[in-house]
């Protein structure tokens, strides 16, 4: 068994059953090359600072390269054996390098440390994050603009609503996305502070230089006060956050999607490749990864509850407790990304079933909310525009007719405002067309809009 | 790659990301010897109702049996290729027996079987649970047995509040520990039914009988509605709800066990075998398997919480959301059992501080409540004796007295109604012992429930 | 302001931001006649036991008595001044009865106290939630039987999957209910439990007789440890984890009912007393209603983390904190109500628009299942029978075919096992009416299953 | 009642349990300022852009002026008859300015509406919730500076782990809340963001001008997208986000003053004013308002919840479940400033405990880590340092001796590194002060960091 980083004080063997429960090398392996990283910037600094000689300093950067190149490479396996992963890399440096490996942890406890790799760690994949979220949006940008004419209806509360293009609602999802980018950034800001230094909790008395080893990771800002250092786990809250929202986003596009393959709404159509089958109908084509990804906003919030529960009342500074944070910032990290690297290819496979559209624009009222706007810019009230409008439609109901069966005529016994024109706007296209504000749908704004994206989403 | 259960329709092979994203190999493995179970029992069933021949039955069960010991004696591993834990027993199934395994899928869905192994698993989860929970119950009145007579402060807000037996105290976390045995059991009236026989939602036309299946699978009920079958995951939510709240009860102990065991207070001491170190400071001996279970409520509630979110908005039957079921259910019951475990042995190796306790005792007014009732029991008014012994208490505190140290003399300048017994109320001891209410810390009707625990968890 | 309970030790007035903070009773105001039922019982005991003399026994009940006519008669109203209702109702009680009204607390303090008054509402809140939901059961089944013979698709993914009657989905909604009936039966057990004589933790010194005051408040229990009963909020747990699964049942529903609305599915309509109109679009019919249902899953969801998350890590026995359970149970409750109530009077004006449901029924490969079935009782495989009907139905769909479409002559040409009786499987009605399983959607175990239901909700 | 914003189709009167289950008037009547204030703005760019004239313009941005008025001086109440907030000032606009006001609802819906309200609000509350904060952080820097040389144990897994300034700890919750502090502001840029031009969902054929509207209500951007406008919460989602951490933060504050002013820590006792007592234990003094707070993390984790779960799975765009939205802001909102606001005089008004603190600082081995550095800085590798302090520390521990009381050559029996120095090290004011790293608790880093914060919290 690996030796501990404690023990001195100790007269009894740890029971196996607390070493098994306490261990955390199954979930935080993946924190290795971090921990490295971090070590390796500690090394130096040690060396700089005279607290260890640079031939020390040297040999423990070298050992802790070649661990480094190991980890990269894939060779480097979780002993589940230790206790956590700095006390494996602790003793693979001891055999590499030799006694001076004892001196690594000058100046610095597990407290820090841990707080360092997990930051290290959520930078990258924030990083990560937001470069599959581009792809995502990348793809429903070619989407849009490979359907940039097709009008479909746009529903509130899953009711026909008005005409809009397919591409407006397809750009809704990736402002939605933007937006959880920008929280990406923003978070990072909350990330990128050195803990190290703080030691256990107190700082430490041996002249170390904080502000290099920030240059060496990176770090633009330094944790000032050594207590919050080791008792923070805000950032791993936050990107925690981000990702909740994230996965809430994916979520409401994923029934859209579900809604719009069923036979019912019929407006798009999975490639075989991103479908499943059924083990006992035949003829079942499911959308089984967009069912998968709307279920995962469940696992993405409970997650994040996880985390503020284990937080909730936690006295400062470090507490064990803290080690559930990782499992729940991994598991929702690897979902998050799985989720968008398999949405990104379903999208650029989706076909839109522009043949059978026509069906969903006939047959109702869709275009009323144009007619009462063509009776305000005749002089009509809004508020008596939209009455009116509201009567014709169910007189037009009662009597089984479409609002454009009905003939001027018809109209005109309703007010005497209708003219020519007024038949002219219950065309959907037209609809969209007439749309004027910024923002709307209307086909024109709507390219601007795309432009506006490719150019911003270019790699 | 192992051949779909379905994929007739299909012109195009899956997109391998496609395969990985779906597939539930990874988390459902452990569904393998439930789902062999379930079809051992189905064949029979097929057999017996002529749907198949009884040889063809015969080969069936004579195949799965075989693939039921391999996993008992952990010789079968999950096929990462294989989409589900169905698929690669079927392709098993087919070496093992062959063409006649083509038969088994006969008159069943992988929507009401997974259902069927979920309620199998839920049923040895609830078992183990009990056990479990039995286990620490049972440690729990052993160590208050141990130290029967000994007297600690009793807690409100954290306040001292009253003199109590630690026995009562420990009494109370089995007290809760039993309430979750409860409702493990009332949750298994709702695990205990047979979704077999649903097909995929509508149920079959093949005369199979689903009460010998029920027989067969010892579900003394059967689900009456077969697009319920398919669609409920009420008992995995239930499950989980009771996981939760044995979660919180683990955590509140938890957190009494951290405070005890700190230097201020002083009640607890963990064996060394139960305690770890620091990396930094050589004197720490931290109770992290407390803290881990503490911690451990966030990860419980945030797995409810995902099933719940999972399941929110779903419309019936079947929708591949439910996948993720799995996910929380599994996780929580393996925290729950290692915490169960862990606490269990750690609780027999707790030494209570015998020696360091009459200092928390003597500080303060913990029985000015005991001077109320006396002074009620000579007729005083309750609202009146509690503001008297308010006022006594806060003047002794100006005089920098403690109330035990003040004189009967003292005393009866607030109320003449003190005499001579007054005094002996201000014992600690004297405080428990004078407790007369069913379910009080007495130290006579602790006995008592001690001894009712006892003959109660005998195993 | 009224006087508190407590103060006599204390020097200083309460800080008025102090006092609104703390106070509860713009929350609790709703205790008050459990608090008041509770206080007779407990001065029926008092006097019973000669803790106080009988005729003070009836004075104390004949005040309280008094003010629960004024409760129930709508005319006590919570004064915003009371720290909260025990204080409120102390202070009135004095005015009422006199002196004797400083004897009521004895042998009893707030912690027992709020928790009986609290079990007293939620065994009210259960009985009225199972009446409610007892409600939206007989609308369901009554609106099942109503349309008895309609054939609609079922979904699974949401695609069309198999015919089903109407009458069976309904009726699955009508079981997942049932669930929640059960469970609050179950919760009923812990809820019953009397904590009172558990007086702030540690019981009390006077010849108190619990058990009388069980049989006055009707508990078959008595909390048997006094630590226990004044720290446990399990039972406010339990029962929202109940409304929690409620809520996630109600938004299934909801769900499918909002689809079944849209012009695309066309499967129901709402009246128009439960639909809602647009402010804009003069011809839209919304259901608020089953949206405001979906979305309290959220709420019910959020208050049970709300409550777990309070209870974490709580030391025992009485904490502050507890206060907050107040307002995620009455909240919840509340809520839970008015959908309950909301929903079965919607139900009771649905249509189902029988009309427009053939077009659901013959667009595609509805009845495929019952071919594979057909096959297996000719001998095929199953696993053959689903591989070849999966191939003609691609090979229908590339050439513009429905199933049905198809002539003997082409079915046979993939299996000569085809004869006749095959086409006559297509038809969906057919479908349903070949069902024999037990639960399956049958017509006939349909009647039977609605006769069960009917006999079984008979108020 | 107030005439309906829509209706005109409708034939039926809704049913009156429906206007009440939808109404929304008992949570959005705080909403009523905004609406005006959006109203005005809308009204002034009609009149602008000639689509109502110059003098209606006027006549409504009178009316919705008067109405202002009254809601600033409290005289408008909301009126239950009302959907909502937007009739009702609708209706009461129809009063005051005559039938112009049925032409404010122009090229407008609620859906757009209510977004711009919510967003106006949350503007509001962002700036309101930073302000509490940094009253907050003032008390605690006020508090820190008053005790700046107080020494107390810095604790890891509530283990006294090393001396360390209670200022420095008081300090470490001013760098958690302006962790806070910051998200606010980032999640500023993500609610000025004006949502109104969208209309329903597709934007508007009259030729408003939104860049107009965005000036007169300060927002630098305008939502980009119709359909994202008004089914985006994200907002609300991120506001509540950082009111959980916010909440977590002050549970753990609250959790660390609950331990400290236990007769066990005696760290700090409470002002009389901001404690309160027992009904039955006349000697109780409780810190009720801090448990209150630790408990409120519950709720507000709740209701993230909440608000997660009731977006999940909705589909594009608005949906009236959104309505749910309102009550989770308002209520967190309400409770995080009234738990800041009562937090910051309960700090004004702490005492800490200085005369008790020795006691506190002597028992155990406090400074061993200081020993470690000692011998690190006299050449010995720090792995070895920590194992043979350990060693001292549990054979002293054996012995009965605490650290201190070891002479020098008992000392030297260890290590011939000790020499005159080490035992100076033992004393905690000289740990303290020996500690030189940035962001210890060295005195002199600490004064400076009281500073900064000082200069950085001036009003």
């Amino acid at each position: 068994m690996t030796r501990k980083l404690w023990g001195g004080r100790f007269t009894k063997k740890t029971d196996p059953l607390v070493e098994r429960f306490t261990s955390s090398i199954g979930v935080d392996y993946r924190l290795a090359r971090y921990d490295v990283q971090g070590s390796m910037a500690h090394a130096k600094m040690l060396g700089r600072c005279g607290i260890v000689s640079l031939a020390e300093s040297h040999r423990l950067v070298g050992g802790l390269t070649r661990i480094l190149r190991s980890i990269e490479r894939g060779a480097w396996k979780p002993d589940p054996q230790a206790e956590d992963i700095h006390t494996q890399i602790q003793a693979t440096l001891e055999k590499l390098a030799g006694p001076v490996a004892r001196k690594l942890q000058t100046a610095r406890s597990r407290n820090d440390q841990v707080a360092l790799d997990l930051r290290l760690y959520c930078r990258d994949a924030a990083t990560a994050l937001a470069t599959a979220i581009r792809s995502v949006q990348r793809a429903l940008v070619k989407l849009a603009a490979t359907y940039r004419g097709v009008v479909i209806p746009g529903y509130t509360h899953l009711q026909r609503a008005q005409p809009i293009l397919l591409a407006h609602q397809l750009l809704a999802y990736v402002e939605m996305l933007e937006r959880d980018v920008e929280r990406l950034q923003d978070a990072r800001k909350r990330i990128d502070v050195l803990p190290l230094g703080a030691a256990a909790l107190a700082g430490t008395s041996l002249p170390i230089d904080r502000s290099y080893v920030a240059r060496l990771l990176k770090f633009p800002r330094i944790a000032q006060n050594s207590i919050d250092a080791v008792s923070d786990r805000d950032f791993v809250l936050e990107l925690s956050s981000v990702m909740a929202g994230l996965g809430v986003h994916l979520s409401r596009l994923a029934e859209d999607f579900i809604l719009w393959t069923t036979e019912e709404f019929g407006i798009l159509s999975l490639d075989d490749a991103f479908a499943t089958g059924s083990s006992l109908m035949p003829q079942k084509k499911n959308p089984d990864v967009l069912e998968l990804i709307r279920g995962q906003a469940g696992f993405v919030i409970g997650q994040l509850v996880g985390c503020l529960g284990m937080l909730k009342g936690l006295p400062l500074s470090y507490n064990r407790d803290l080690q559930w944070d990782k499992r729940f910032l991994f598991s929702t990290v690897d979902a998050s990304r799985d989720a968008l690297a398999v949405l990104e290819r379903l999208l650029r496979h989706v076909r839109v079933e522009t043949s059978r559209l026509p069906r969903l624009l006939e047959s109702d009222a869709l275009c009323a909310t144009d007619l009462v706007e063509y009776l305000v810019t005749r002089g009509v009230a809004f508020a008596d525009a939209h009455a009116l409008i509201g009567k014709v439609v169910a007189s037009a109901q009662r009597h089984g007719k479409r609002l454009r069966d009905l003939s001027l005529d018809e109209l005109r016994r309703w007010s005497s405002r209708f003219d020519g024109a007024a038949l002219a706007v219950l065309d959907p296209r037209r609809s969209v067309e007439g749309k004027r504000s910024f923002g709307s749908t209307n086909p024109r704004l709507v390219a601007q809009a795309l432009n506006r994206w490719k150019n911003r989403l270019r790699p």
